[in-house]
Formats: structure tokens, sequence, C-alpha cells
């Protein structure tokens, strides 16, 4: 105990923020999409950090009410105009192409080729993010001024890409804890070049998972980097039963950026994971949003559908579709930071904290208080820098721990942050005056605790 | 489906609002009281266009605490001055003489004749609304500037009304519907000339039920017109087994001025009527005033006493009391207009709409989202203006259709309009995504569900 | 009942601030500590009103996971200058010995003088009070000018005290009831010389105490004046069993300054007696602070441990620690008044009258309203001058008086003062229109119910 680091520092590192940001600039150029070549490279990165274990699904295969969709792969792809210069290439932004663009070359008037660009009017510099993974089409995505600059002539559009049987890959791993209970953290791999949207969110989780090795934990951490929507339903088709095991989790998203936090609550509203980000995020000192579900948003769409209706939140800094940025050419890597990267790390890290210590004790002298000062508990906690809270912090769990309430219910009631009401319950514990008797995740008694953590 | 109209929908039409005013107007001169001729007349005038079911109780009647008391009629009465020039004239207006007042015919001075009358010196202009029917008096009402003119001067006043045996008289009409759980709408038909308490509401309820009359229906709907207070006691006294069939009911008055709109809630406060009256109101885009139960106020006081407990809320437009026209002269056919009669009618039609088509339904592929595009659900709804809710409304349908959510609660939840709601669940039960499983109100399951309404 | 005196009126008594005032002048001089003579002439003050228990806990004897200290007693203290004078002298005040401390008598620098002083530099003209009941030591507490002006030179310090086993005494008195479920008030009797903190809390129980003598209440009364902490841990060690009788309780301290009123509530939160106080300060006129329970504060600690949970508030004028007189010579004579006093008195008594009346009635003629007017029920109340409230309240009474809803979850649910609901209620049920089916704070129907209080 003396001296003992919590899991959130030891899973916390001064370089953090630029290990992460290295990584998903490592993995911005590459072309993603929900299947191919860019899902494996991507993964293949991650394996550089964690022992991830690749899945590969073929195509046809019935997932619930889906289906694994052919294999989508590209090579090049082009505008030329009549001078023979490429007015747009997929070599200098993989975003010029919408994806799963089913392959073409012709040659085409503007107006014939204006039916197949994206641009945004309202910010004409950037190149919109498009994707059209179930009805056959193809598209080039631009800048509105270059669509306007265009002249009225023949163009060469190139997309050589192609369309088949294949499969859908995803990467796992886990990490395992004293108990089965596992902690689902997931982020989907499916989208180009954006960087917030999602290298963050995978690079984050990668270096998360790579800290995590070797650390004695409660709870099994289960990492899943797949595709958005199809991905998670995939993983969800394939583990039905051992998605029983989740207790707690969090889809991990555009956390490179400066806003927010913000936190979508899981369909229950009310889990404990809601409760465990809520109470980390309200002591940041940040100015976090707090949003109830609601079924429109990332992979907890498929986590919290009624089928499974899983405690699994989704963790952010700006919300998505409410920046300038989002889904278009701007989410590059000027956008996100390596301090925006810690910060968000070191977040979900303290909620990480709080879930895997939010034990119930019990007051072992529950008649009246004990005579703290006789133990020179007080004096103890005195020159602490946050002794006023220590000291409050004492009288609370010792005056809730009736059985009834866990640390994290205590936190709540006495308003002070997880990481004082711990420190305190393990030394009013080391002097014989708490003992665990429960896991308030689980709601059964721990028969061993180890509170090597 | 297509092109299938929703009860509200069936309900409103273009002239309602004139069609109820004309009524109102129609009433507005007769001078009713809590028995007698003015009674049974106006429900002659509702018998023209609703089968009304007449019922007569004998006076002396118990019914619970109370007694059916002397029937009272009255054919003139005025205040003559020494010029035998009538002053006050109840041919005027049927407010210059209190109701019940027993007969009088005497010279009296002016200082006698002013422990007779009623005036208002804070509106001297206009007629006071008062009543004396337990408590054996003669009064009359008039404006405060005429009692300030009369000259001290000896007055011949007459009464000649009478107060005999005879019945207490209430009509009832019901609309049959699939079942027998019942939707009571209450109107009192007391009040002399007061154009909005309550000619509005009995015009509005005798319209709603000539509208409803052909309709397919889940709930029977019992229409009630009755003297305020002795009447609900009475038909509740006379039904009282049957009253348990009250599954919602509304009382409503006052519902012609602009007023509002008001609802103060059922004693339960959270009844299924109270939810569905709340939704409507906060999604009509006025500004409602929703109030707690209190037990002042119309007949909801005598549903709602602790014997019955009825889920039986108040519908008004201005408070009672809480504007300067109410029982005065002044809640004339000026008050009242058709538009705000019209809208007082939307309203009520569509808290109906909400009640009836409040059911359970189960999402069939709970397990992660259907492919709703595959479906063309998205692409369906895509053209519709109110698009973006309705895509909205359907991953909220699907991620709260488990069986334990009503479309109301997800209409809550959702914070959309039911009416959306309610589209987008017969588009998605039409493309096999959702069963029927209960109906909301009943707790039960609908072996017999159509869905015609 | 015509002319039948409330609990609260029986109580109140014209000079009731002036008595409470004069016995608080009559112990304010006293030198009390947690043990010693100070508590006994204190227990013989307060004696000489009521008839009061005095008990006597030898020196070590354990009660829970403290022990009896020895007994301190104090016969004079001076620091005596070069001159002979003495500069600070315990027989001017006696908050200038830090309670607890062992005897000195020798010769010391003023530097080593300064290591056993005490002062308040922020207020430097007051006397700070300081104890040290578990930890021997010995100082002086002073203005800090004082101090400041003090030359550097040779001083004698004197404590004439001694630290020897005897007892720790405290004082019971019980006020018999009709059932043998007890509302505890308690004070702490342990402060020298500070008026509001607790002279005043000892004070106004006393008198309390006397008043209620001779008079029939539900409840039996126990007062108890003990040392704060160790007084409260040593009676609920010795009465562990007997506290199961405790049904509701305040911890009564600093009741006799101008602010507030303060209440904190129960750990329970909800228990009856916080809803009672709540509800009096609330209708109060006054601008009360209302807290919730936090584990720090008087004995209210000890009462509320996990292992007894008792539901006892604390009842305060200023809340403790938030005013700059706390814990200093300035909580003298003069900062509390027979007015303040007075008024905590009273809403004291108002307090009880709600507990002793908080019964649940049952309307008799549960079926629709019953028929006031004949019963010349609104007429017996239209002449009081809370006509309006009364008229409502009697409303409010039959409408929830269903055998679920006592007089005080009528008055919260219809935001009328409890006196007019207490009133109202009586009024029916002379009437018959209720009837009592059982006490709200001990879901039991009371087979001997008696109105005489």
């Amino acid at each position: 105990m003396n001296g003992e680091r919590s899991l959130r520092d030891k899973l916390v590192a001064e370089d953090i923020g630029e290990a992460i940001f290295a990584l998903a600039s490592e993995i911005y150029p590459i072309c993603r999409s929900i299947t191919g070549r860019g899902v494996r490279e991507t993964l293949d990165a991650i394996g550089r950090h964690i022992k991830l274990k690749i899945h590969e699904v073929p195509t046809g295969t019935a997932v619930f009410d889906w289906e694994i969709p052919r294999e989508w792969n590209i090579r090049e792809a082009y505008i030329k105009n009549q001078r023979g210069e490429k007015v747009v290439d997929f070599a200098r932004s993989n975003l010029h192409v919408m994806s799963y663009s089913v392959p073409v070359r012709q040659q085409i008037s503007l107006a014939e080729l204006k039916k197949h660009v994206y641009t945004l009017p309202d910010q004409p510099d950037l190149i919109p993010y498009r994707t059209s993974y179930y009805a056959e089409n193809w598209a080039f995505c631009m800048p509105h001024r270059l669509l306007e600059s265009l002249p009225d002539e023949t163009y060469e559009v190139v997309i050589d890409s192609s369309l088949a049987d294949g499969h859908l890959t995803y990467g796992e791993y886990l990490h395992r804890g004293e108990t089965d209970d596992e902690f689902l953290l997931s982020a989907h791999v499916c989208h180009p070049s954006l960087a917030n949207d999602n290298c963050s969110g995978v690079a984050l989780l990668a270096h998360l998972a790579k800290r995590m090795a070797g650390l004695h934990t409660r709870y099994s951490y289960r990492f899943l980097f797949a595709p958005g929507t199809i991905g998670a339903i995939t993983w969800l088709a394939r583990n039905e039963e051992n998605s029983r095991r989740i207790k707690h989790g969090l889809v991990v998203s555009m956390v490179g950026d400066s806003g927010g936090p913000t936190y979508k609550k899981s369909r229950r509203g009310d889990a404990r994971i809601d409760r465990a980000v809520v109470h980390t995020l309200r002591h940041s000192g940040l100015t976090p949003t707090i949003l109830d579900f609601s079924p429109y948003g990332y992979d907890e769409r498929q986590y919290c559908s009624p089928g499974f209706n899983l405690p699994v939140g989704l963790f952010q800094r700006s919300k998505f579709g409410e920046i300038p940025e989002y889904h278009t050419s701007a989410d590059n890597l000027d956008f996100i930071a390596p301090a925006h990267l810690a910060l968000s790390y070191r977040l979900i890290a303290e909620t990480l904290d709080v879930v895997e210590n939010d034990l119930t004790y019990c007051n072992t002298m529950p008649k009246c208080e004990p005579q703290l000062g006789r133990r020179g508990l007080y004096g103890a906690i005195g020159g602490d820098k946050d002794a006023a809270s220590a000291n409050m912090a004492m009288l609370w769990i010792l005056n809730l721990s009736d059985g009834m309430h866990s640390l994290l219910d205590i936190a709540e009631r006495a308003d002070l942050p997880f990481a004082v009401l711990l420190r305190t319950a393990q030394q009013l514990q080391h002097n014989g005056l708490l003992t665990i008797t429960g896991d308030a995740n689980q709601g059964a008694a721990l028969s061993v605790v180890r509170r090597s953590v």
C-alpha cells in the first residue's frame, strides 16, 4: 500500500500522447474501408505493439440480418483532363474516391461527371468523405472550388478498384484479468485518412492494451478493432454467448481533438460504466458533456441493441457530427495532437481505475465512530496535500460502508474524487477498520481479493 | 397503411370550429341550472346531433352522501321601480337571477333589496353568476353601476320560480369500440348563459361524438353531459360497477377562449391519460400549462375522489378562475371563437389518437440493427418532409421495442411526436420488423389487433 | 376540540426566551470539559428545573472502540510576568487554558512559552477555544495582540489541573408518553464558556423538558445532556438495545444566535423527522438552510453511524463553523438573545407537534365528495382568518385520506401548513368524515388514540 500505485498510475506514462500520435500518424495514410487490404495493414501496424488475433470472415457469411459483403480493394483512381493532367488523384488523398466505388474507366463530359461528384459547397476547400457500401455506384469527392474550376470538356475517369469475394477482417486482443468478466474497448477501423475519426481511437486503444500487458487486473479487457457497424455486428454474431461476460464497455472514437470530453451513456443509462465515466469526467476539472443514450452514433448502436443491451457507452472528445472537420479532409493530422490524446488516455485510464476498484467495504466498527486519533489516522493523513478531503473521505467511508454502498456510491454521495476515496479506503483497511465484502459490479462476494492493483 | 388516416385525421374536419360554435351559440341563451327545463332543452339540442340517452333521476334519490334536490324552474323575474320600469329583467339575461332562487313577489325598499343583490364592484359593468343550490334564498345579480344608479325608493321584486319535486336530468352517449374499456369524456351542463363555461365544452363533445360515429376504435367512448358536481355524483352512484371500465378520461370545460391550453393531471399524476395529454400539448407548438392535481376544480373532483380514483384529468384553455370573464356576463359568445374551439378539438382528437394507438411492439430482429437500407426503409422515408425525425423514429422504435416500452414510452424518451412514431411503427410492422405484443394501457396482450385505425 | 390547544401551543409561553436565556447565563461561567466538576455543576443547574437522572461512568470503562478517559479538573491557571502580574488568568476566562491540559508549574522563556500558546492572528482580540483530550499536552489560549505585546522575558506558567481516575458524567430525563417509542433530544455539555455552543442548546432543552412535564404526549421524550462525542458514544454503548425505541431525534446546538435556521438531515435523508423539520422550516416564513447529511458535525455523527443509523438530525441557527464567533471568546452572552432562543424553541415545538400528530386518517365517505355545506363545514370555517387554506385543507384531506397518506404526506403535497391541516382534520373527524387508521411513523394501527394533545 505504501507507495502502491493505482492502475491509472501504472497505465499513464509521460510520453503516452506522443506514442499514440505516432501510431495514429503511421496508420493515417492507409486507405481503409469496411473490408480489404487497408484494414489488414492497419491491424498489422497495431500488431507491432500488441499480440493481435486477426479474424477473417468470408464474403457471404450471414451475420444476423446482414451478410459479409464482397471485399473492396483499390489500386489507383484519377480524373484526367484533356491535357492529360490528373485534376483529381487518389494517390494524393484516399478521400477522393467514394468508398466501395465500383471500377470505372471512361471518357465523360463534365455534365456527366458531375453526377458522380460530391463536394461541400459550404466548405469549398475540403474534400468530403463518402461511402456506398451496399448500393453499387462510383463517385469522386473533391473540393467544391476544384469542381467549379473544371472547364466544360471531356474527362477520363478511372477507378481501378475491385469488388470480389474475400473477407471481412477484424482484430482482437484479450488482456486476461483475475476473472472472466470483461471490459470491452472497441474502436472502428473502417475510415480512411481521417485522423481523429478514428486513427486516434485505434491508436489510443492499441497503446492502452500495450501498457496493460503484465499488469494485474480484476477484469479481463477485450480490445476490438473492427470496421464500423458490420464489424461490430460480425463480432456479436460470432460471440453471442461470450458477449454476456461484458460487464462494462466503451466505444472509443475521435479522441485526438481539443473538444469535449463527451460521454454518451449506454442504453441502460445507469450502468456502472455510465456512473464511472460521469464521475471521472465531473472530477476532471474539465467541462464535460454528458449525453443520454440515443440510437444514432457509433458501434454502441449494436452493443446496445435490445437483443444485447450491453452496458457500453461512447467516449469522445468533440461530439461526432458537431464539428466542421467531421468527415472531411480537415480531419487530418493537424487536427489531433499528442496532448489531447494523452488527456483522453488519462480519462479512460481513470475510468478503468474506478471500475477496477469499485468494491464494497464493510466498516468493522460500525457502532459509533472508531477512535481515529488513537490510530494516528488523522495524523497520518494530515501532512497530505489532500488532507481535508481525505479526512472527509475517511468519515464518509466509515459512515457508508455498511455493505450496501460501493466506493463509487460513496464517491457520488460525498462528492469526492474516487482516487481519494480509494487511497483512504486502503488505509482504513490496512488499519483493520474495513473489510471487503463484495464487488459492486457483480453483486457477489469476492472470495479472493488482491489489492495489488 | 398507405394513405391510411389516423383517428385524429378522421375526426378533424375543416369546418369543425364553426360547427361547434354554432351549437354553443344555440344553447347559449338557455337558462340552465342543476335541474329543470334548461338542462332538458340543452340535451335536446345535443340530441339533434347524436343519439343521446336521457336519464331522469327523481328528487329525493340518495346518491352517496347527497340527495337529488327539488327541481328548479323559472318563468320570469324582474325588479320594477316606482315608474313601473323593469330596471332588471331576467328576460334580458338569465344571469340576473341567482340560480335556485326561491319565488318572491314583494315591494321592498332599496336598503332591503340590497341585501339580495350581488354585484362586482371591481368589474362594475358585468353581471356576476351566483347560485344557492342547497340554502334557500333569493337574489338578483346586476352590474355594480346599475345598483349604484338606483334611487332610494320602493321596488317591486318578482321571481316567478318554482322549487318542486321533479328530476335531475343528464344525457349519455356511448360510442362502442372493439373493447369494453372506456374513455370517459365529461362536460357539465348546469351553467346558464356562460359561453365558455361551458357551452363550449358541451358543444365540442357533442361534435366529437358525432364525428366518431361509424369509426372503428379500440376503446369505447362514453360521453357524459350532466350538471356539475351533483350530476357527476349521480352518474357515479348509478354506475359504480361500470366505472371500473374507465381506463382514461377527460373533463372538458372552457375550451372556446384563446388561452392555455391548460391540463390538470388526474389524482394519480402518472396515468396514461396524463402522459398522453402532456405529450400532445408539449408537441403542439403552443405553450401549455401543466398542473398537478388539486382537489378544487370541476367534476374531476368526483372522478378522482379516493373511492374511485379514476384516471381522469381536466382539459381547458384558460385555467378556471384565472381570467376576468370567469363567471360573469363577459363570458358570452364574443369571448369564444370557432378557431379556438377547433384547436381545442384537434388537441383532444390528437390525445385520443395517442391513447388508441399506444401499443407495445416487439422488434423481430433485436440483435444488432436490421439492415434498413436493403429494405429501402431509409429511402422510403427519405422523400418525406419529416425525414430526419422519421429516421430517428425508426432507430428509436427498433432500439426500444423490447416488449417493455409502448409507443408513448418511446415518444417520451425520443422526444419525438407520437404521430411520427406511429407512422414509422406501422411501416416497420409492414416490413416485418415489428410485431404487436400488447396494449400499454391494459398490460395485456391483444388477441386481435386491427390496424385499420 | 373547541379551544383545544396543540402541543406547540401548550409548550410555548410568553417568557420562554427569557427563561432559556437566564439558564444559559447561569451555566455560561462554568468551566466544562468532557469530564469533571464543570459537567456536574451544569447538570445540577439543569436539575433545578427537571428531575434529571445523573449517570457516572468510571474511567477506563470500554465504550465501543473508546475508553472513558481520566477525569480532568482545574483549580487555577495563569501566566505571570517578571513583575508578578498575571498577564493571563484562567479566573478571567476559562477559554485561556486548553481543555485537558496537564498540570504545569515552571519558569520559561517567551520562546518556550510560545510553543504552548494558541492565538487567532486573523481575529487578534479573541481567545480561541482549544482541546487536547487524547494527547497529553498543555497550552494557553489568548488574544493574538496580547501575545504580541509580551516582552521577551521569563514567565511563570501555572496550570493547577488534575488528570486522575474518576468518571464521565451525563444526565438524562425521560418524559413518558403514551407509547415507549422515543423522541431523542440531545445537547452536548462539554464546552466551557461558549454561550451559543452550547449553553443555548442545553438551556433550551432543559426548558422544553420542564414545560413538557404533565402534558400528555404520544411519544416518550428522552432528553440527553452529555459531553460531545464520548458522551454520545457512552450513552449508545450503555443503551444499545433501548436505542431501537428512538423513532425520531434531534441534536440541538447553537440555537441562540440570529442566523439560520439550519437543519442537517439524518443519514437516512427521508426520515419522518427530516420531513417534519423541513416542513416546519419551509412554512416558518424564515429562509432556512436544509443540508444533506454529512458525517462531520455534532453527535448526529454517532447516532447516524452505520451500526445505529438512527433517524436523528441536527437543528441549529447558524451552521457550525460558518460564523466568525465559532469556538472563540466572541461566543459569549452578547452573542445570544432571548428572542432568538424563543424562535428556536418555537420551531422545535412545532416540529414536535408535527411528529406527534402525523396520523393517517381515512375518509369515511370516499366515494365522491361528502356534502360539506349541509354539515356547515364551509361555514364553520368561513369566519376563520385561515379560511381559504382551511377550505383547501378540507378538500385535500378528504381526497388523500385513503389510508395511504398521513397528514404530513398531505401537507407536503398540498403545500399547506401542518397546523392548518391538523385543525381541519380534527374538525372533519368530529363530523364523522374521518377516522384514524394508523400512525404514519410506526406503520401500525393505533388501538387507542386520544386526541387530547
